[in-house]
């Protein structure tokens, strides 16, 4: 139960209740929305020392400290190693808030949310959105709690997505930026790997044409898109490391179809946690949001990555040797488009053999980074 | 319907027949085994140019030609570019044999085959075989056809594991050995994609345990299979350059799920043809085979893997430079293993951007250098 930032609690924004609007980049229609979020640390008089972080896929608002409700062994948020007073983000110098996506399940509006139109969870007439809607949501937030100016945005995955969609759609409120494990368009690959986890989870009968919420849930292909997921999420390199072809509770094969090897057990208890804690029609959505992200060409962006050298926004990319999901060669293309639109940007590639997920794992080498680059911004 | 090797048979090869017994790696029993298999060339008097192929996971028996009931537009063997008068595989010279594999749908013992002790379809009663299992069944086939030496025994992928097998079975029958796009053990990487498979499959309620035979098949399972398999035998460059972000039949986003990528057509399109052509069941089966290949330390093996240098077969091993499911790094510790037990080896990376699959699209380069290896083996 050890975390340096102690309790916290989960708050929520609601916004855009009817007849108020909130038009998504489709031209459809959603309200009321709520943001759930989370804020460590004290926002300064100024208003000017908040840093906004985005979190990936089938993250939460809880990046750091408990719940009060917290069960003994219960882990800290997902970013506890990086997140409290010292640490790499410094909440006795910044005002650090997370709010949870658009379209998840973790306290914000998404298909699971009840339609008020209907009195019953969207499913799927909850609206196809964007990456760019989660991102003017979290602008309503922020607007919200009266900050003008993010002394920083910082996210991983589809966290630094969000990062990129800040700097493109308000440049002006953002100092600085940390696209970390990210990519600035989903690559071919990317989305195969999306369509393969939507298909596993369209072909359960329970899925039921996304209205499961009265009956059984469509677990059986929401494990396996997670298998899937948690394969991309790792690297040869380190599955070699901490699987190997090492048996799981027996000295011989099977011949059974009951699992054999670690690496099975392994992804089969990540697929059966997972459907405990998350809803499959958010991973629709979400991985779709993804899918479209392309903040170069498909956008009408017309921020910084499209040239606008006066708004100058210091980067920082981080990306990580053995991720194959968003590689370092599309960290570089990111870096490049920067450059040529006479951006600050500093680009890091972490050496570490456990892929895509490595931004999750603590590493102090992502920490001194961090810090020494956002204590670097000075204050405006 | 091009093709030098003209009009080909399937043949049909029993054996095993009760009382007669076969028994597996796992000690279980099966018979009787039905072998389909092809052949191409004339088997000259001495009965010493003989070919072995030994197809990959979903192959088949059908290498080159056409059948007479073949209609217009059909395509020809899967390797009918190498197979030929001339070819790199030169027909007017060798006589080849492709059998199909123990466990698989087309032709030869499986699953899907009528059990004779119940007159049903095994399903799960088949017996969990192996790799060896296959081979030692290929070995049925070639006495029966009174062939004592085998001029070379070539395949890729889950060919390139049987081709291995042979070598470590049956070394002093093995002229030459081309092993190609393959590797000498499972990773943990192949085997979590191949177990994804699999729990699609089980995840599918008319997977039935096994016993869908006279009912509806599990075809939602198993086309999200094929799209896992898809993806690894592709590569993140082939995928891009293939499909990039190319949008199907549209001009922009549809914003639903219904697909908007071209790479999310083309792998819906991949899985639902495979339903119509591959058994689920045999999906289970031979990835399994596969996920137990460890041809040097899990298998009791004794042949020149293990080190007999006076059994000398000479290797080929070929990878490619864009596979990502065997890479060239477990090609390399293929030909470190046969160099470390005294074995005559050489090695090709073919330069390909194509991934896995590469050994299956007609590129000179692999016809020369099959071409080249093969004629320089003198007959014995």
């Amino acid at each position: 139960m050890e975390s340096s930032v102690g309790i916290v609690e989960k708050q929520y924004f609601t916004f855009a209740a009817p007849p108020e609007k909130f038009i998504l980049e489709s031209g459809a229609e959603l309200g009321p929305i709520t943001i759930a979020y989370e804020t460590y640390g004290t926002l300064n008089k100024n208003k000017n020392n908040a840093i906004l972080l985005a979190h990936a896929f089938s993250g939460d608002s809880h990046v750091a400290g408990h719940y009060a409700t917290d069960k003994d062994g219960e882990k800290p948020g997902w970013w506890d190693f990086l997140i409290g007073p010292g640490k790499g983000i410094d909440t006795n110098k910044y005002f650090v808030i997370c709010p949870n996506i658009l379209g998840s399940c973790m306290g914000s509006t998404g298909p699971s949310s009840i339609n008020p139109d209907t009195g019953s969870p969207y499913g799927l007439d909850f609206p196809m959105m964007t990456i760019g809607d989660m991102v003017i949501t979290q602008k309503a937030l922020v607007d919200y709690l009266e900050i003008t100016q993010l002394r920083a945005v910082i996210g991983g995955s589809v966290g630094g997505m969000q990062v990129l969609e800040w700097c493109v759609r308000y440049p002006g409120m953002v100092q600085a930026a940390l696209p970390i494990a990210t990519t600035m368009r989903h690559s071919a690959l990317a989305i195969a790997f999306n369509e393969i986890a939507r298909q596993s989870i369209m072909a359960d009968p329970n899925w039921a044409n996304g209205n499961y919420y009265g009956g059984d849930r469509p677990n059986m292909g929401l494990a396996v898109a997670r298998m899937v997921g948690h394969v991309t999420y790792l690297s040869d390199e380190a599955m070699r490391r901490k699987f190997g072809r090492r048996l799981q509770d027996k000295e011989s094969f099977s011949f059974g179809f009951d699992g054999d090897f670690q690496v099975e057990s392994y992804l089969r208890h990540q697929g059966s946690k997972f459907v405990h804690r998350f809803d499959a029609n958010s991973v629709l959505y979400i991985t779709k949001a993804s899918d479209y992200f392309d903040v170069v060409d498909q956008m009408g962006a017309s921020g910084p990555l499209k040239g606008d050298p006066s708004l100058k926004i210091k980067y920082l990319v981080v990306s990580y040797s053995s991720d194959w999901l968003y590689p370092t060669y599309q960290a570089k293309e990111l870096v490049q488009t920067l450059k040529r639109s006479g951006q600050d940007v500093s680009f890091c590639e972490i050496e570490a053999d456990c892929g895509h997920d490595a931004f999750l794992v603590p590493d102090n080498r992502l920490t001194l980074l961090l810090k020494g680059f956002i204590d670097g911004i000075s204050s405006n």
